[in-house]
């Protein structure tokens, strides 16, 4: 059995100026990874239609799952929604389900403003994401999980989604340090790999202490596998 | 005049799996700001030949620079540098000069393994980026900035690189936080972008100290713009 396969979008000019620091990509990282599903691709595009419409197109083409956050409030900029139902040729309605909960979260009809409002706007035949940090809702259109981008409300909804998509086979992985320069490492470690080849060898450089040192991460899909790497690779 | 435009493509499957919290980008996207350059798009791809040659196709046609970091290396998954070749049908050759910065940063021929001397190679009329921090050098390839993974080291290349390139036209933001909740001030702002057509305004919800306030941020190239802009939304 193959892992599924998951790609990330990030809407937002805030992440590109510099301004924020992205804070969701390592979460979903983690948590697909955990999940038995492979994220392949990450792409940062700003707050621009027709940037976010072709990204939309391929990347929901390409992988199992597409994964977005950011621009689905109530503001100008707030575009993810309309981007989407381009992307498809879908029209935007309003979700009455989206709308009830936006009710219940303000306390009253009266309190939805038509900028509230907003936030019950989906692509026709599209369905939800629950929301417990702040009401309104996220969206399910076809294989693609749109997410708001506050990393609370973000986080809420990664935790939801995942919890009613199928468990994939788990990668194992296991990192053993070396306190070499990586240069050292590369010629028995491009052997080992060669002589393992249905794991995946990594090996990553790092500065510790005024020291330079290397993480070299051993993963794969079968645990005896993996196994039999880690206990060559710790005699090179 | 217009700024010029960059991308990021970060090279790394420890990006995607989550081991690794990416820590290049807010630090890129930051200088690139301040030098009067728009960073328009940014992609994670995994250490696989055929997605890094079409991420660096793509972006390296469609933006005026490309940066790129991660897999320059010297061990068997470091296959940047092969990539880019491929990307433009070039032959990889030693570089004399990284060979020599080799040879002088490990102490003598005879300590620049193998293994080293990969990380001398560069594709056919590539030029080199400093590296003051270990070495190995990164490599200017047409229209684009080949780094290395290890924050350190790319932070130092990113400052080198951006030292020799022109300055652009700097775009000058504002942030004016409102202690509101983002939908009572979608509304006005709304107007207030119709009304301000020069300078982007983007607004950004936040959760602090258990309340919601919003951060709206006015940016643009004209500075008297901008400060209109400011004023009127301080009034909404």
């Amino acid at each position: 059995m193959k892992q599924k396969t998951a790609a990330f979008l990030i809407i937002g000019n805030e992440i590109l100026s510099g301004r924020t620091q992205d804070a969701n990509l390592n979460y979903l990282a983690k948590k697909l990874t955990d999940k038995g599903i492979t994220l392949r691709e990450v792409r940062v595009v700003p707050d621009i239609e027709t940037e976010i419409v072709e990204a939309v197109r391929i990347l929901s083409g390409k992988y199992d799952y597409l994964f977005t956050s950011g621009g689905i409030g109530p503001t100008h900029d707030d575009i993810t929604i309309d981007c989407m139902a381009k992307a498809f040729e879908l029209p935007v309605v309003q979700s009455e389900d989206a709308y009830r909960i936006l009710v219940e979260y303000y306390g009253g009809a009266e309190n939805v403003t038509a900028a509230r409002a907003r936030m019950a706007r989906v692509p026709e035949g599209a369905s939800l994401i629950e929301n417990q940090v702040s009401g309104a809702p996220g969206v399910v259109l076809n294989n693609i999980f749109i997410m708001a981008g506050v990393p609370r409300i973000m986080q809420a909804m990664v935790d939801n989604v995942l919890a009613d998509l199928a468990d994939g086979p788990k990668s194992i992985s296991e990192t053993i340090v070396f306190e070499r320069a990586e240069s050292q490492l590369a010629e028995p470690l491009a052997a080992l790999q060669l002589a393992h080849p249905d794991v995946e060898m990594g090996s990553y450089p790092q500065y510790r202490e005024g020291k330079y040192c290397v993480s070299v991460v051993i993963r794969g899909l079968d645990a005896e596998k993996v196994r039999a790497a880690v206990t060559a690779c710790r005699e090179i």
